[in-house]
């Protein structure tokens, strides 16, 4: 609910075009809009700065094209859907067209981002660091949710801490970010190496890539926290969107 | 090794006024001095934009009294002394005066957090919310690391979800502030909630408060990663100085 | 085993109307029925005011069938299969037609309730609150079991904390209720707002939905048992028919 | 916030017998009292039904007993000091006198309730059943705080399932029981047994107590949502006051 | 190695009806075969009293059906295949016939137990208790390796403690028992319950069955251990091979 | 209640020499004395072949003095205080004199059992085999157990695998136990290997000995139950009074 | 990058024969070539005795293909591709003939290690000892990475603890290795008594092996690292690679 | 039992200067000597290349001393004692004077390593990396084990990852070292870049220092066995005795 469509909604309301009921109603539908099985915070982003995004798991494919469809007509700003399977993004593709998709549709993967209406955009610099080849699906959920609002984030492949002067040729990108995200399976040794170069927020995204005794994830979330580094901060595991909005959060 | 001390280096090596064996060792401790027992980091300050932590366990006073000696004379910016025992404070105190000591020496308190050469006052506005009573430790120890970076930072106490309008009493701090942290333990719910009310960055820190199935903040922790509030960052457990740090990166 | 079956009983055996191997086969069965692989507890209706319900996992659809028409023909009450497969639905709705199954045999579900002989309806209200869509599965199986003792639980779905003003606007159906179920995945912290806006009996159903550090639920579960919330009660991971059997227990 | 409260503020205001300021300030204080360190939150008994307890751990002596102060000054109803340590009863008696202890001050103890301004009788039976005798202290917590809220609570102590006919010696009492809290540690299995004997409400408090597995009372709380008993509610491990706090809930 | 065969090998090499070579390689196949990937351990049934049994899982059919022939052949005693898939099964029985399938191949089932040359059968008496119909499988297994040892064990099926009178309507048969097993998933409480109404020796096998917080029968194998039924042992999860193993121990 | 009390008791009846009011406490006694904080089972000895143990932690030194008296007064059989800290050890020798003490009291412990009124001794032979010689205190628990039950059993200490032929050494005492019990920490090995060179049954008790990941015990604890060798059953971390209990249930 | 290549690249670019430019991107390439999803670690044999390996899970076979080819192409050194997915195994082959494949293609399995370029022979002993048969897929893919580095380890198959004749007849092999690699599931015991029967290292590589409470192989890891023999060291669960990297470390 | 012994007393025995019970004697302790509570191995060197050390936790200071004196007055080679408190210490330099002490007695420390009869020096080189300044201790226990075989340790303290060139300053030691131990606990990310940088074996000791989810050493550990590079063992929490003691598997 911003200032903007509340005034205009007082103004009609004032000059009688329209009536208290309908007014009661569109001041409703401001903050959430009640489907049933979801309520749609219309209010998010202008108490947040940035909207819903529609969450795909367990939620139906019919669930999924209907929140996406609100949060367009009644909505303003970006809109994602993010970890979607086929069926999920097929349905709100249909019902409503344009969204860009992640990866691409032609390209293998189980779960994509779906993004409408993308924010123009912006100058801030991001770079998202990966340890691993196996990283990158992690990696392109988090980039498609910061490019939805604005940002074109930098990418450093396959960085980790075993070859570190794999790391060390991205000193310049590093140095010239305004933020970081770091996306670590494994031990999830990136976080504290890339911690300790750069002044600027660190934000690692553990990943469940790993073997060994990675325990899906859990060791790298740990790690991450037990880091030497000063200042790092951990979003859940495999949580590339989270740590996207965190940066959002950060720079916008 | 922030560039004028480099350059005045070379300046007097250029004009003869040190020699090379002088300039090789002072360079070298531009980087870190090698104490034995420590490395102190004398480049973190120009690197990463804040000096080296002495975090007090597993420290010996006098190994704490040095390190902190070391950064004093030889380094710049704050110096702070985090988790540090009465006699671990006495001994730092003892070789280098003029430390401010949180909580002061006269109040009850296990650890305390001791700081010299704190930077100048910065405008950026950081809020502090705890859950609960017994949270300030963790809060104080966080804004007194805050403090040390020239932030003043204003506190929320014991706005637990249990008593949602004593949060919402502080919207209009909430409103203000460009970044918040959140400190709770038990459930760790506060988080999400904030997370809900602000588009600033959110920095939570789980605390070892709590009984029930707290699991010595374990059960924060986890409860935290999952918060369905997005963009929310989390910090160890009861890590004040790493959620301070991590806003030092994000507004310094 | 109740008392007007057992004078029953009592009074065909003192007038002839049954020998004493016949009534001793009657009272065996009015305590339990033993079907070789299962011992249908005839009873507990009596002893704890509900009747056993058949849970779907481990049995065969044969044994699921023959322990829903032991408790129909000989016991009374209403009778439940909860979590019953697509197999396990067929093969007791064959032998006991007339059962009612949520969700509808129609919609997808990977499980099901059935329930037949619902008690006739009550008038206390029982409000049932997810924090998403995703919790809407659990939450069928609560309400189903509800219904089956009478209620008609409403439901208020999508109320999570991190959109607290979709919670705010059901406070009057919360003020009205005379007991909450909370279903909530991810960190669960719905539960311990809900416990603090009111003061009737909750019931916490932790729920395996989330990502991030959710542990299938585990997470929810701890952070629903250190609630800040006081006298909040917590059941199994995706348990709505424990909840639903709480809440039975209480008002019925 | 009760509407005695208001009114009689209101109708001052009306009359002149206040001025605005100290209205503000009266209505104010009638949500919470910021004490700094506290929000002590006088709207709870309203909004709830019981009071705020002034948890004792992590508290200092003072904070405790200007809390304890606080809560009989400007509120109403039970005022309770669970898990108080030696200083903080003294404290917390010192500035508010006539509170009662348990156990009472002359008996061992670690850790006592107070309990002051109890609410006058009920007639609801609340039976609290305990597997073991070291499972007592978590009984006695519970019980102080049934007795702040006008509940005389029976117990029924030792009961384990090891030796049955010691429960069983006891059915008449759970048969007229109109909630039953059952304290077990070690294996929790008595909540199992209690839950298959009656239909009251059972909440289930795991406790600490325990050897060979427990787990400092994990496997207890684990095992009792495990349970195969319909309907049995958990609250978190040693909890005595949260289990309390569920039965005012249900009966109150 | 047993005495008889050794000494029958001993005369022929003395007679000169085996040549010393010959006697090498008979000795050291009395010992164990060298099949490669598998070295059966023919002295196990003298050494302990039972035969090397062949658990199924992670062998190839080839490797099962391979060293059940070479332990039918060149040893003696019972032979067994617990936990065997359909191509394990067929394999085995297609190289070695005669073996006996529980449960029969007719049936539904995942993994089976096969068994050749059981031993004739014993008098003491083993009473093998389940909690719910869904144990019955681990049962099942339980029972088919103590009839490979000649036992003829009884059962008592789902008698969970929820419905106490179940198991009390089986007291003399525990009575009987030199013996019992009980298989419990959920929280696994009648393992205690049982180990208070006998003295015979108790073996409790917790399962992977239950929901709510059985974390895959982890809740009750720490439960088991918690008992407070003094003397009850515990094995595995879903062991009921090793049950029936611990029972031959005691009682061949 | 054995059979011999209640004949003598329902004679005196019959033969007026005692009054029901006294026959009616009398029979109730006998099955249980209900001292209000305990319930002491004088039926277990009938039941279970042995008495309740008044296991010390969590109970008052009064508790275990006046439970100690009960059981000698008003029962039969061996009586047991294990796990007893100094102040219980002399409350209850206060009260019941004559009570054997191990470890004896002249010699340094944290934690002793107490026996009065041991079994006459048994000719079953039982080995306790310890890992090392940190593990002697468990060892000693459950010898002193298994003393007051009439077994004298021999002890092989300091036997852990590392150094397989101090085990070996001891093959014929292996030989002729009709039971063995493995106390063992670290890793627990040591109950694989006697279980593979014995046919008697094997009890292993895992212990909190160890460092690296020992985990208390855990480590043990869950390595014993995933042992090779079949048949091998566990019982709880330290639980040297429980292997003696199982040992007794197997012998006695 | 090693001295030799380095040296060529600055003759020819000293005598012209190749430009700057060219040098600089050939200089960069001996350290790494960055394939956008992937940075190939070409300097980690010079850096470490041995090149990256293409870790399979996580790739496309695609770029499991190329990143062989890029390492073959401008690489020295065995190239391997441990757990390859039966496409992964062929559009590696197909891009680039010549690896050899293990397990060969004929026989089943899920996952395959393929070696292009193996090291010629060395001379060193290394003894792989199993403690089962299932434990043999991580035994092949440790021995396929020896064999790759020019070792011939010798395999003793199935020595598990339960028979230690089985082991103890391997004595001689034993006794002759330079280097000890076990692999072991179930509780993991092997470790030990390997390690307590040879004084070269040893090498533990935990196994997924196994039931009852195995937990995935986290048993057996917990359970080497607290084994009572000096000196084991123990890698991830199911990574005979690693172990075989460890050994080439100690041996090459 | 080494070979020269072994045959001195055979020749004795041959010449008649022994007899055969002094034979036996002799014989048996070359193997082992039992004093009850401990059988001490004095085969081990023969068997392992070193002997078996004094673990202190658990042992009484008389039980310390008397296994240092078997094993120096029956024994050969080094003879350690690591982890002993205080009273331990001085037992066993009491009864058996000589040994070296680490931490030197005059310095503050909970736990020493004392060693008597150190192995004449050896040449190969043997480093020791710490993460930081709490890991010194750790370190220490594993340089005074290293220096009883003989090795002279160098030591790179403070390196931690997050100021990655005070490890760089190193790579020259780290060049030469023919094995390297690398000490860290927090997120042990150490482990990871020193096993990039260098081919000689890498032994990680994950150490219980840290704080934030460092879990006592159980993060640090996990880390270490997820790490990204190949071929790093790793030890139990803290355990410096027995990365040391892989040390001289593989080095001496």
């Amino acid at each position: 609910m911003n200032d903007e469509e509340l005034n205009e909604l007082l103004e009609e309301l004032r000059r009688g075009a329209c009536g208290s009921d309908e007014a009661v109603g569109r001041l409703r539908r401001m903050l959430y809009a009640d489907l049933g099985y979801a309520r749609v915070d219309h209010d998010r982003l202008a108490r947040q700065g940035f909207a819903e995004a529609v969450y795909g798991p367990g939620k139906t494919p019919e669930q999924c094209a209907a929140i996406v469809d609100e949060l367009l007509k009644n909505g303003s700003g970006p809109v994602l859907l993010p970890r979607a399977g086929p069926e999920q993004v097929r349905a709100a593709l249909e019902r409503s067209p344009g969204g860009e998709v992640t990866p691409p549709l032609g390209e293998p993967a189980a779960l994509r981002t779906v993004v409408w209406r993308a924010t123009p955009a912006r100058t801030r610099r991001v770079l998202v660091v990966t340890a691993g080849t196996a990283d990158l699906p992690v990696a392109a959920e988090c980039r498609a949710t910061l490019r939805a609002y604005g940002f074109e984030p930098a990418l450093l492949a396959d960085c980790g801490v075993a070859g570190l002067h794999r790391l060390l040729a991205g000193l310049d990108e590093l140095a010239k970010a305004d933020a970081v995200v770091v996306v670590a399976g494994m031990e999830g040794a990136l976080a504290s190496v890339v911690g300790g170069l750069t002044g600027a927020p660190v934000v690692a995204v553990p990943t469940s890539v790993g073997y060994g005794a990675s325990l899906e994830g859990v060791t790298a979330l740990l790690a991450m926290h037990a880091s030497c580094a000063a200042g790092v901060t951990v979003v859940g595991i495999d949580n590339g969107f989270g740590a996207a909005s965190a940066v959002v959060r950060m720079l916008a």
